[in-house]
């Protein structure tokens, strides 16, 4: 070994010991008579001290360590003079006896420190230089922690991690798939998974009524900001359970994370909000209840006062923010403009301010009297000092760009805090969605989710309505997880693939091995998958999963670092019998 | 939840209890008045009991159960008359009060029993019905617990888990890749890594010095036997040690797993064994060490006796069969016919029986004198009762055949055991390997290898003599794992590329991502990686991996169960712009 200790666990309890560190240098200072050189590692960081009446030789070798050097210092501990109670090691530094230069390095292209001057793609091309700095370096090993964790709760629970296989087979429904051509029958291709979906419910066939895996999962889709070709999820599966049985178990799992990770104990239930509501009065299916500012829906109240902007729309809905009422024009000019984004593409933003002297005033006086708007804040649960904000138009639009002002407004106003996490549970999805330019329905998770029992009776007469057992755990306005109770039944399986317009041979094309195993005894079964990176990203208190991942991918599916992917060679495309190019 | 409890836990403590239980009807036995059910789960099988007497109704369901119906059957536990003490759940049975038929099964293809009358062929194509059985369900429970007590082990020790990329880079060197054609990139590809390695270097540059990871790893080799295109590694690396130091780590892991996996302590340090010597002792670089039978040189010993065999070979060595003394004309002969198989290509067969009279006789007679044997007898260690076996030739081919006819002997006189581990490790491998076809040296593990350090003055000079500082782990017979101090010194790095033949711009060509890391920096280091299935399948005490796989490939790398690689559409290969067929 070439150390005794590491950098980060020597203390006043060590002075006066023989030590050997190893390690990188951090930074170097030359104050005249002595030289003081911080040594990182993996732990931590310890000073060294060489002193030039003492040991000019050694002193001026030291000198000449240059950044990120990789050296072994041998020496002994002692109480330093001036201490820096702000890092564990503060109060210790090693007198140094000896000093190996094991490599040297040449001076990195941005600075290895908390705040770099690195830009992303710098960063990225020399990814092991960042994974060096303490911030991108404590979250793989939060990742790290959180992997184990999870498996240490799901085995004390009776799960069973079971490896299913990357290559597997190519099926069109979904996202695109990566494919990996064979060599060994040419013209044909493995696919990567874009999640054990199948293979997990094949286990449940086989009897493994307690399923779990960390699993790195692939989709070759244009990539949004965030997002990456593969990555990685805590795939889950049980057996002879309904969803409250689901529900409770990863409950159980997620709350014992909290701990674990956070040290944040949740007491009660996690709240399940059926995804109507979610929709009705936050306008969207993962909503944000660290803060309040519900949607009142006021469409009916706000007619017949010859605003025609309101008479003709479909919804008229408004936020309450809380003390607000003397937001500037400026304030308010800008928040119009928010809404007016493209994205939101509302036509405008109405509001009411509900001064605290009690007066009130809008920006549609014209049409409202002082008691229809008294009336309207009434409604609304308004107090003196709140500004209210509506927005009018097509239902989905308006709830979806109202959506989008409240988590604006949260912001602004602070509501939206890092270290406080409010989990819930939104159910009750839709089964399928309506595709307006294919013109038929989509599976809205895929085609196993089943039907909420008591909807099944629609699933003909009027699919669009008919609700599934699905389920997401939504934390902090981010989608964690979400799974479905699957279906079982042959028969309820016939109807769904009839509904999505599958002919019997399309559906055994794409899924005869998974329909074919449910003809020999399928159990009841459900199940849910979370992402696991970005789990991690958020008990991390960060938005981008990108620094919880190693080596992660830029936005156009790069590795800069390894510069992947490439050209192959002549005889790899020959082997494969594959030519580039389309055959015209 | 649709239980109480499972098929395997219920037990006297709980008779007068009701219960729910949910499995599969194993068999059904109809005695006249009663009908029997063993009920199965995950966990076990219990009786359900159903009588014409007082449940007429109940009965006549019970009888027309099918094998492998899934059932939810409520009732009361009760103690059994009949008691079967070979099974947990023996003592009791239920006295079942509700049956609902929870799935239809059609008629399995096989037995679901521990002795399948299904053959290979058919059990892969079901898979999901062949994990049902307890022999292979079990293995791959074992699989799971082996990778949590491998994940807790590694943490306690301070290691981090860090998932590596899957998407990543193709490198000639080393075995054939399987690639992922890029569609946002057309006409280049990604990389499916054969092991993480240079990604586990580049961690220790990053700082990281205690990684490890249960990773997939893939490779598109043509398949023998027990190979597949996708397996599972422990992977593993630390920075700022030395040989010794990734020995005693990895020994520490062996023995934890040992003792939690099949309760076997070690308490002696592991044997290391030099390349050399097991090559010359045993004729192998993964000698099994259950039983002895060490080769003996006798090249010299029986040279100069108008023997022309002898008189002209390279190298005679034999081993000594304890108590074989007897075998038959037949047995010897058989012995004979095994080691001229072509793979092993020996002549033939000298033997010497040293008999438990003390008198001696050989198939050599007409050369060697009473006396000259006995000379040989003393020399080969051989006691009255013993039989020498004697081959002569080439040095290598001999050795290699001398080994086999070992291991032969070893498994006819039931001297390998599956419950007893003689783990090893063998050191001082070669660095480089001469291949006459290509006259050029190749890596005999990797291009990072470091050579041992006392012979790097022989790198330029006689680089088939230079010891590797690499090492492997072997078991019974069969490598475990293995791994190597890196190079982490950039001259000594660019030695080793000259001696392989790479030009710098080769180099650089393949490997630039690491040397230009290891310009930064990089610290010593070294690692090992484990064939995890292959550790699954030696605790499970069985030769093959396939059965602790729970997807496995067959010998062509086909899943036959989801019928990959298939053909994919059109339109996937137009948007990836390949086409089939080389280009003419």
């Amino acid at each position: 070994m070439y150390r005794t200790n590491t950098c980060g666990e020597l203390n006043m309890n060590f002075t006066g010991q023989d030590v050997i560190l190893c390690g990188w240098v951090q930074k170097s200072r030359d104050l005249g008579g002595m030289t003081f050189v911080d040594l990182r590692d993996r732990y931590g960081i310890t000073q060294l001290v060489f002193n030039m009446e003492t040991n000019k030789d050694l002193c001026e070798k030291a000198r000449k360590l240059g950044r990120e050097f990789v050296v072994q210092a041998k020496g002994k501990v002692k109480e330093r003079s001036n201490k820096n109670l702000k890092i564990q090691t503060g109060e210790i530094e090693i007198d140094v006896l000896e000093l190996n230069i094991l490599n040297r390095s040449e001076l990195p292209p941005f600075t290895i420190e908390d705040e770099t001057d690195g830009g992303e793609e710098l960063r990225m091309k020399y990814r092991y230089l960042d994974l060096r700095r303490n911030s991108v370096k404590n979250n793989i090993i939060l990742r790290h922690k959180l992997s184990q964790e999870v498996r240490k709760y799901m085995d004390s629970i009776g799960f069973i991690e079971v490896e299913t296989p990357v290559l597997i087979k190519s099926t069109p429904e979904g996202a695109r798939d990566f494919v990996v051509p064979s060599r060994m029958q040419p013209g044909t291709f493995y696919a990567l998974p874009q999640s054990p979906q199948t293979l997990k419910q094949l286990l449940m066939v086989a009897g493994f009524d307690k399923y779990f895996q960390i699993v790195k999962c692939f989709r070759d889709e244009d990539l949004r900001a965030d997002r990456q070709p593969e990555f990685s999820q805590i795939d889950c599966e049980m057996s002879f359970v309904e969803r409250n049985d689901i529900l409770e178990t990863f409950e159980g799992l997620a709350k014992y994370l909290f701990k674990q990770i956070r040290g944040i104990e949740f007491k009660e239930p996690f709240l399940r909000l059926p995804y109507s509501d979610a929709m009705e009065f936050y306008g969207s299916d993962k909503p944000d209840l660290r803060f309040g500012m519900r949607f009142t829906d006021i469409t009916e109240n706000v007619k017949g006062h010859d605003f025609a902007v309101f008479d003709s729309s479909e919804y008229t809905g408004g936020i309450c923010a809380e003390g607000c009422s003397e937001y500037t024009r400026k304030q308010i000019d800008e928040l119009t403009e928010f809404v007016r984004k493209p994205q939101l593409g509302a036509k405008g933003l109405v509001y009411i301010r509900y001064n605290t002297d009690g007066s009130i005033k809008s920006s549609v006086d014209k049409f409202y009297t002082t008691e229809d708007l008294m009336r309207l804040a009434v409604t609304m649960k308004a107090k003196p000092g709140d500004l209210i904000m509506i927005l009018a138009g097509d239902k989905k639009r308006t709830l979806s760009a109202l959506s989008e002002l409240r988590l604006e407004m949260g912001t602004r106003l602070g509501l939206r805090k890092k270290d406080i996490f409010i989990p819930l549970w939104v159910v009750d999805f839709p089964l399928l969605e309506w595709d307006e330019e294919t013109k038929r329905f989509y599976a809205m998770h895929h085609p196993f989710t089943s039907p909420n029992p008591e909807d099944i009776n629609l699933m003909e007469s009027d699919p669009g309505k008919v609700r599934a057992n699905a389920y997401d755990l939504v934390i902090n306005g981010v989608e964690i997880g979400g799974g479905s109770i699957r279906i079982h039944d042959a028969a309820v399986q016939k109807l769904m693939f009839k509904v999505l317009g599958f002919t019997d041979e399309e559906a055994n094309e794409q899924f005869g091995f998974l329909l074919n195993a449910f003809k020999f005894g399928a159990p009841p079964h459900g199940g849910i998958a979370f992402g696991f990176d970005r789990w991690a990203a958020m008990f991390g208190g960060q938005d981008s999963i990108r620094d919880f991942i190693a080596f992660p991918k830029n936005n156009s599916g790069r590795d800069v670092m390894l510069d992947t992917p490439a050209k192959i060679s002549v005889k790899q495309l020959a082997e494969l019998q594959l030519s580039i190019g389309n055959k015209k």
